[in-house]
């Protein structure tokens, strides 16, 4: 392990690394329609709705001269798609809006918040996250997660792994990519840390994706930092 | 009073409504000075410093071709001139980093951080201060400010009062202008913020220049709210 005294901050993958995005959406979603009397699979549509993260994204990433779209227009653009695909029928305008807001109301880990207000003693804490800045704001008043401040690819106008989020949030801190520490489930993400001088520590959440978590199960790389929850990564940062 | 049940975000001026900056740089200068043998008048010194901050901005915001300045670069700047011209002899580099964080090491006023933490509880609540980010985010942890998030000028690229400050912070959290309310102890502030259509509460911090002080006695526009400090603030928004 290297030297990690120079680490002055802290930065957070959040969907899948802070929170349970999975279950807390099929929960929330399950629930929801019961009470609405909609019928759909509910689980099927949250996994799809993920996998169209990634390309929702790259349309971002190849097209910047559309100019930068949050992370809520994108969700709410997949999912138009997404309920005439699964054909389902009866939904309001409000109702897809309730949904999209589903993504501010997700759950922790059960060591997310214990592991977090350990860290915040030593460490500035943040997000690092696709997520927009009102999402994370609103997901860190429904979660109870301590965050020193918010930042998110929104204020950099670049979603990660794009070099200019790591380097921007190290940047806003005054603090050099060195003094930034990358926390993520996500081997790729730390990769794109790792390269751009961050330091970096590995979490596994091998439940994430459920049934069809297919990787990210260990650590794939030389990470400064592997620990087994957030408490274990308070212990090893000396919290 | 006009409607106040659809403020769902408080956003803060800082210097001078949230911190005592003028006592806590003139108390940290002095003990510092004390501690290093520089003799100076310390209190001089601030008043000026603090005077050249308006006209800092404004250069920046009158050569945008020269792109943004964060107010770290700009407190750097005026302090250099500063020190030549009242001839403090004998500091080095690492003395001016010093003196230049010391807008990072600001106590709050008494009733800031009971207020702010009574009015968390109901409304999302950040600063919206011409500091940046990182000055921000460590007087936060210094001072122990129980922000949601932090925004600042250096997000948007435009010290307030530039419209693009105010409405960009309303935009960041998904609100519309009258669902944020500005909270400050300068009317001119509170001004810009309701011409673009933001709820505003007035707080006095009548000492904040000490025997300087030749405005913000009292509220002098028509705004939402006049509180006596941030506990009858956070009284009055219901918390």
């Amino acid at each position: 392990m290297s030297d990690m005294s120079d680490v002055k901050a802290l930065v957070f993958d959040v969907f899948g690394t802070v929170v349970d995005w999975r279950s807390s959406l099929i929960a929330d979603f399950t629930k929801w329609g019961s009470s609405q009397g909609i019928s759909a699979d509910w689980t099927a549509l949250v996994d799809a709705w993920r996998r169209a993260y990634m390309p929702s994204m790259d349309v971002v990433r190849h097209h910047p001269e559309r100019g930068f779209a949050k992370l809520d227009t994108l969700h709410r653009q997949s999912l138009e798609v997404l309920i005439e695909k699964f054909r389902i029928i009866g939904l309001s305008d409000a109702d897809l809006r309730h949904l999209t807001l589903g993504w501010h109301r997700l759950h922790p880990w059960a060591d997310s918040v214990g592991g977090l207000t350990r860290l915040k003693t030593k460490y500035i804490i943040s997000p690092l996250s696709n997520g927009n800045v009102a999402l994370l704001t609103n997901m860190a008043k429904f979660a109870g997660l301590p965050w020193d401040l918010i930042m998110s690819a929104e204020l950099f106008e670049h979603y990660k792994p794009d070099p200019q989020a790591y380097l921007g949030a190290a940047a806003l801190l005054n603090l050099k990519p060195e003094q930034v520490m990358m926390v993520a489930a996500h081997n790729n993400d730390l990769e794109a840390a790792q390269k751009l001088g961050l330091k970096t520590a590995f979490v596994p959440r091998i439940t994430e994706y459920g049934p069809h978590q297919s990787r990210d199960f260990k650590a794939d790389g030389e990470w400064d930092v592997v620990a087994d929850d957030f408490g274990d990564l308070a212990k090893r940062m000396g919290c």
